[in-house]
Order: C-alpha cells, then structure tokens, then sequence
C-alpha cells in the first residue's frame, strides 16, 4: 500500500472542497450572514488546504509515478468519500444549526451519495449560505469527486479508468475517447451544460437564481435536497414541475448517450436497450400511478394526475428523492408502484443510484437463457445487448452483484427493525438510503424526516448510503482479511 | 410432444388421489358425517378412477416406451400439479363448506404446494373428513406427488431424474443409490417414517389420533394447515410445541442427510455445510427474538419466550406456517427477525420452500469470490461447497434461479398492491405464498386469513404457490415460446 501516493490524492479532494468552501465562505459574507456562519465554512476550508500543502511538500517526489493498484483505488474511492463527509460536515455542526456532529454527518454523506435524505426538521432555518453548501455537496458528489479529480489531474494513468469503474458509472464505463481523462472531461462538461441549462429554465420559471441553482445541483446529481420544507412542492408550479421532472430523467440516464445524442447519433441512443427499458419504466409507472390517482380524485383531473405522478415516478426511478406531494398519502396501488421503482435506480453511467437498469435486462436475459438451456440442453446460447454478445463473466459479475446488493439490503431490513421500527419503516428506510433515493414510506415519507433515529441507526444508514453509491464492492472489499494481508 | 403418454401417467396421479379419496370417505362413511359430505369425497374419487381407467385402455401400446423428454417432464410436473389441485377442490364446494370454487381451489393450491394459506374463517365448523383431506393435501404434496409416482412406478427411466430435479428437492438431488426409484423410495420411507414418529410422539402428549395425524401430515411436509382456528396454539403445551419444532426443523432439512444419519455417517451429516447453516440461522434467530420477547415481557420467563421464539423461528424458516402465537402483535424486532427469515427457506431436498439454504450459500460464496478477484485479477478461483468444486454451471443457475425468483416476488408486490392492499400486507402475502408459508404480517397475520380477497388475487396468489413450489423455472417455462415450438 502507498500510502503517501493515497494521502497526496486524497489531498486534492480536499482541496477541491476547500475551493468551493471559500466560494461559500464568500457568497455567506455577502449575503451579511452572522460571522459564526462565515467562520464555520472558513474553517474547514483552511483545513483542507493546509492538507493539501502539507502533502505537496511531503510527495513530492513520488509525484513522477503516482499510479494506483487495483487495491489502492478501491481504498482511495472510500477514503475520499469518507474524508469528503467528515470534512464537510464540519460548517453545520460549527454554526451551530446542526448541533450533533453524528446528524451533520449523516447529512453530508446523504449529500454527497445523492441519497437527499435529511435530518433537518425545519430545513428553511438554515442560513442561505449552509443550504447551498448541501446543495453542493450533491453536486460535487453527483458526478464523483473522483471523476472530477481524474478530469483535472489526469496523472492517474492506468488507475484511472480503475476509478471510473469503482467509482462513477455502473458496471461499465463505455469508452468514447480512447484517453480516460477526456472522457471523464467530457461527462463533466456534460454535466456542467445541464446544470446551466436546468438552472435558466427554472429561473424562466420564476425561482430566484439562488434556489434554480440549488435545485438544479439537487436534480443533476439525483440527489433531492431542496431548500425548501415542502421540496418542490413548494413552488406549486406545472412548469418548474415539468422542468424538473425531464432533468431528473435526463441525469438518471447514461451520460454515454447524451454525448452520443451531442453528436448527432440520435439513432443509436433511441436504440439503446437500456435507454428503452428505462423510458418504458418511467412511462408506464407514471401511467399506471395517474390513472389510480385519477380514480381515486386524488388531483383534479386527469392532466394534473400525469403531472404528479410523473414527477414523483421520475423522482423516485432516478432516485433524485424530490416530492411535490405525499406520497405516502396516496392510494395504495400508487405507493406500490413507486415502491416498484425504489428496486430499479438510474442507468448505468449516470449519476443515479440503486442497481440500475442494465443489471436487470442483463440478469432478465440471463433467466431467460437459462429457460432456454432447459428445454434444449445441448444448445449454445450469448446473451445480447445492444446486438452485442455480453461475456459470460460480466454476466457472473452482474448476478453476485445484485445478490450481496439483496444481502445487504436483507440485512438492513433487520438492523433498522431491532431498532424498534416498523416493517414499512425498516424497509423504505433501507430502500431509500441504500438506493440513494432519500424519502421512503411510513416513518421516512416524504414530508417527514430522519431525525428521530437513534445516533446507531444513522452512522448504519450513512454506512449503507456509501456502499449504495460506491457499488458495493468498493466499499465491502475493505472489511475482507484478504484485501490487507496480499 | 407425446399427449397420450403424459395423459397416461397423469392419471396415475389421479388414481392415487382416488385411492386417498376413497379412504377419507370410508372415514366420513364410519364418522356418521352428512351423507352429503360423504358423497361429495366419492365424486372426485371415481371421476379420477375413470379417467385411469380410460388411460389405462387408450394407452395399451405405447406403455414399453413412456419415457419423457425434457419439455415433456416440464408440463407433466405443472400438470400434475394443477389437476390434483382442480380435482382435489370438489370435496370442498360440493359438501357447501366452501361454497366458491375459486375459494376451494386456493385451498387446495395452497395444500398440494405445502404453503398453508387458508381462506377459512372458521376451520372447525368443517368436518372432521374434509380437514384429513385438507392435511393429506399437504402430505401427498410434500413429498411430491410426482416423486410418489415414480417410486411406484420404476417406468420413467431417464425421465424419472428429470423430473425429481424438476420436481422435488432444490438445485441438486444427490443421488444416494444408482437407481433413481430407490433413491426415490428411501426418500419416501423416511417420509413415511417421521410421520408415524411424530404422530405416536403427539399422541403421547395428549392430542387425539386424528389431530396427531392431521398436524404431523402438516408438519412433515412444512404445509401448516392445522384443526384448529388457533392452530398449534390451541394444544397450549410446551412438550407438544417442542415436539412440533423439532419434526418442523427435521422436514426442513436435506432427506439426503437423514439417510446418512440412519446408515450411522453422523459425522457428514454434522459437517455439511447448508445444514450447519440451517441450523446456526435457526438457533441465532430463536435467540434473538427470544431475548427481544423477555426484554418487552411478552412472555413470563426467558424458557417460554424461548420456547415461542423456537416454534416461530422454526415454523417460519422451515417455511411450515403453524402458530403458537400472533406474532404479528410481537415487538418489531422480533418481526423483521421472522420476516428475514421468510426470504430464506428449508434445506434442498427437504419439503420445505422458499429460496433453499444452499442457493444463499453458494451466491454468498459466489459474491465473496467475486472480491478475492476485485483484488487480485489473475487469479483463478473455485467455490467448494462440503470441499467439492461447484461447477461454474450450477452457480450460474442458481444465480439465474434466485434472480428471476426476486423479480417475481416485486411483480407480485405490485399485482396484490394494485388491488389497493398495504405495503406490509402486499410484501408479506407475496413472500408467504411463493415462499410456501402461509401466514405473513398485516392483514395476512398468523390469527386472520386470505378469504378477503379479491377472486383474482386467489388466483394470481395460488399461481405464485405452484411456480414457489416448482422450483419457478418449472412453470414459467411453459410461458415461453420456444416451449411450445421447438
């Protein structure tokens, strides 16, 4: 393990939150917010930097070779992630607005996982500097710290596209330029455009620059934090719902596909096996939840119906977490519906979480195959995506990832309930942190919060945001003997 | 496909439901029952007669050559299944007691897949006749009528392995002997021999024959339909629940291993890796809601809450479903510790349903195989179940198996929650059902029923039991195309 490499790399994520710390810091100073609030983003951006020079001047030899192992890239994946939190939720606990450092915590990871799941009870208490701060959290995280780093500093070489793997996008990264930092520049920039352009349309809208902008952070990230106590409910607005609604489903998608579109391939991503499998989710939901709310009278109107169910259909498949209602409230069809969809996440490649939409057509085909091998025993049979035969161990891989995915969820299930919840509770809970969702159902709904757990339960679910995020593996090899004595 | 072969060897399964038929109605002849009831037993019994005879003359020729193919061992499993169903649901809608056929096929669906789901209000307003026919239901199913068949009727040959793989116990069946029929009737003796076990045992604690019948019928084959509206709970005796754990915990485990045990290889059988699993999941989760119920009181005295917790545990885990108690009302934790248990299931080879023990520890050996390769790509790694390498063949089905057996379990979610049931209520009815266990929490508690129900929901509810039991690839292949043309 080199460790000083590891340590030098993970001073340049710290630094990254440093800069955008300052950025905060000043706009705070500004907007003449309490010295206590301005002083506590200082602080750990002052930190974060010294870091980073103390590592500069103590690597600098080293700084010729630094390429990752396989190894090191998973711990540094985690260890970034984990400092990230730690360092970030230091301004909420320091103003005073977030006095257990626990909840800031799980705060922090919850922003920076794109879960969206929040502790705060009276979220629009916090000074406007603070909430911008979590919106960026989101943000940052959305499209990986880590990507960013390998866009900037592409001195990682080889362990690089280690990192992507680990890190961002589902379990493959399809190459479109022969060099890992382009690609990783390119989805940036991707990623950047949207948020700009999601950030002028709402402000179109009516929403004052400052919420378009933390909105749209929460949107392209998947994430769902809002700045207000009724999320985008409170803007009561078909147009910013409709804005909303399309970005959340364009960040779900696969970043892959909109430089593609970017291109003028627009052929190939309305081919995309999983792009059609993931519209269909979204259409069909978004229908079958309309017509029971129509049924039902929930809305008025059939139209109004469409417009919240696909809002919160979108929400929840591309696990942003946003609400315009109480879907708790809702008939029962409707929450199973969505409940539905807390299983599935985004695509692969995107900034969404959950086991994503390829891992099941994958593993849908491989049960399939499998019917077939049954009736015939002697045939030979590949699995086809996008007319491309899928090996055989990618298969594998997929298969033992969506099972310690179910284990770990499983798992969950119980640790939540020896707390003492209910059934609905410990599943949506687990649900909706482990997929990066944010809000569930029962206890967790989307009008209430995740205060009222004990410290214990938070530190688990904040545990479980991280493996969610960071694809299970990344996360799990670190607690294997094996990963430390070879 | 051979129509007039596999007509010819459902009726033999009809026979022997005759011949069972038969039985019961001298029982209900000599009971002084209703002439009604009585007749309504003999119906069903000579219309299954007639049909083998009919068989028996159409298919004179063709008798030297019943062998089937794969697909053909497919339908005939299905088909068995689903006509021992139909022709078994008479009794109980001709005699009035359950006067909707749909109602009455459930229950019948629910006896012959061993799950144990009723629709009746009230059990013991039936006669005494109908509910041997409700346990013997469970019974014939237990050991698989199909496995019955062949153990009498050696003819099947090469078909006869198919279809105990198709049909009876888990991913592999280890055969003990070389003939395939033997194995089958060392399977059944054994069957056979536990029941009489535990029916002088029950006796011998105070239960009448018929009830000692009717409940180790249901236990043996982890079926769960009890006499009694209390189910097991009305006995009230610690030696009868202890008892009834116990047998419960020994139908759930591999017959493979109670062979060895009676040849006097008790060492294999201790060191067997799914038993050594079966019986830690069972001993750690009877401890755990043990502790949880003497912490809240529920019971006087930790050795009562153990003795629950144990009987609960087993009953769940094994897949049976009888209750001592309404553990819907029992602490959350001790909840969510029996709801985990639902996703696990007996051992293979057993009579018990759900997932199996030894798919959870393969996929569990598979993801872990998965993290050495993570951190060390060159090498080559094997997984060893009992020290022999599993194929990468079978880890692959089994992967494919517990995959599409989720993917089921949430499309049923959605189906029993689109009928406006709540979340609980629809989680928990799916795992019962396609588990093979009967009672779940909410409103399909161990203390209440599925009689309210929508008709449709039976159904789609008694088509989730047969795919459970069947092994899922069992009946789903039938849905395919290429079943029917290739």
């Amino acid at each position: 393990m080199h460790w000083k490499t590891l340590l030098r790399l993970l001073s340049i994520v710290t630094a990254i939150l440093s800069f955008c710390l300052f950025v905060i810091a000043g706009f705070s100073f500004f907007e003449h917010e309490p010295l206590s609030v301005t002083k506590s983003l200082l602080v750990p951006a002052l930190l974060g930097i010294i870091f980073f020079i103390i590592m500069w001047i103590l690597v600098r030899k080293e700084r010729q070779k630094m390429l990752l192992t396989n190894r090191e890239g998973f711990l540094f994946v985690s260890l970034s992630w984990l400092t990230a939190s730690l360092l970030s939720a230091i301004p909420f606990t320091l103003s005073g607005y977030i006095p257990s450092y626990v909840d800031a915590v799980f705060e922090t990871v919850s922003g920076f996982t794109t879960t969206g799941a929040s502790i705060l009870t009276n979220i629009e208490a916090l000074p406007r500097s603070l909430l911008l701060w979590r919106a960026t959290t989101h943000w940052l995280g959305g499209m990986g710290i880590v990507v960013l780093t390998v866009a900037i500093f592409p001195l990682l070489g080889f362990g690089g596209l280690r990192l992507m793997e680990a890190d961002a996008p589902g379990p493959s990264v399809d190459r479109i330029t022969p060099r890992i930092a382009s690609t990783a520049k390119i989805f940036w920039f991707i990623y950047l455009g949207l948020t700009v352009a999601e950030t002028l349309l709402l402000v179109f809208g009516g929403m004052t620059l400052y919420d378009a902008i933390c909105h749209s952070f929460a949107t392209l990230a998947t994430g769902g934090f809002s700045t207000k106590n009724l999320s985008v409910g409170y803007f009561n607005s078909a147009y910013i719902d409709v804005v909303i609604t399309v970005f959340m489903f364009l960040a779900g998608a696969n970043f892959t596909l909109h430089f593609r579109f970017l291109s003028g391939k627009i052929k190939t991503v309305l081919k995309d096996a999983e792009f059609r499998a993931y519209f269909l989710i979204f259409a069909i939901s978004s229908l079958i939840i309309a017509i029971d709310l129509s049924i039902h009278h929930v809305f008025p109107g059939f139209f109004n119906s469409l417009r919240f169910a696909g809002f919160q259909s979108s929400s929840i498949l591309t696990t942003t977490g946003f609400a315009t209602a109480d879907f708790s409230l809702w008939p029962y069809a409707s929450q199973i519906v969505l409940l539905f969809l807390m299983f599935i996440g985004g695509c692969a490649g995107s900034t969404g979480g959950g086991i994503k939409v390829i891992r099941i057509i994958i593993l849908a085909k491989m049960a399939f195959t499998e019917m077939r091998y049954l009736t015939n025993p002697k045939g030979v049979y590949s699995i086809f995506v996008n007319n491309k035969p899928i090996r055989k161990n990618v298969v594998y891989d997929t298969a033992a990832f969506v099972f310690l995915y179910l284990v770990i969820m499983i798992i969950s299930f119980v640790v939540v309930g020896i707390g003492g919840y209910d059934i609905t509770t410990s599943i949506t809970a687990t649900l909706a942190t482990l997929g990066n969702i944010g809000p569930g159902f029962g206890l967790v709904g989307p009008a209430l919060n995740y205060a009222f757990f004990p410290d214990w339960i938070k530190l688990w679910l904040a545990f479980i945001m991280l493996v969610g995020r960071l694809e299970v593996y990344t996360v799990l090899i670190l607690f294997t003997r094996r990963f430390w004595h070879s």
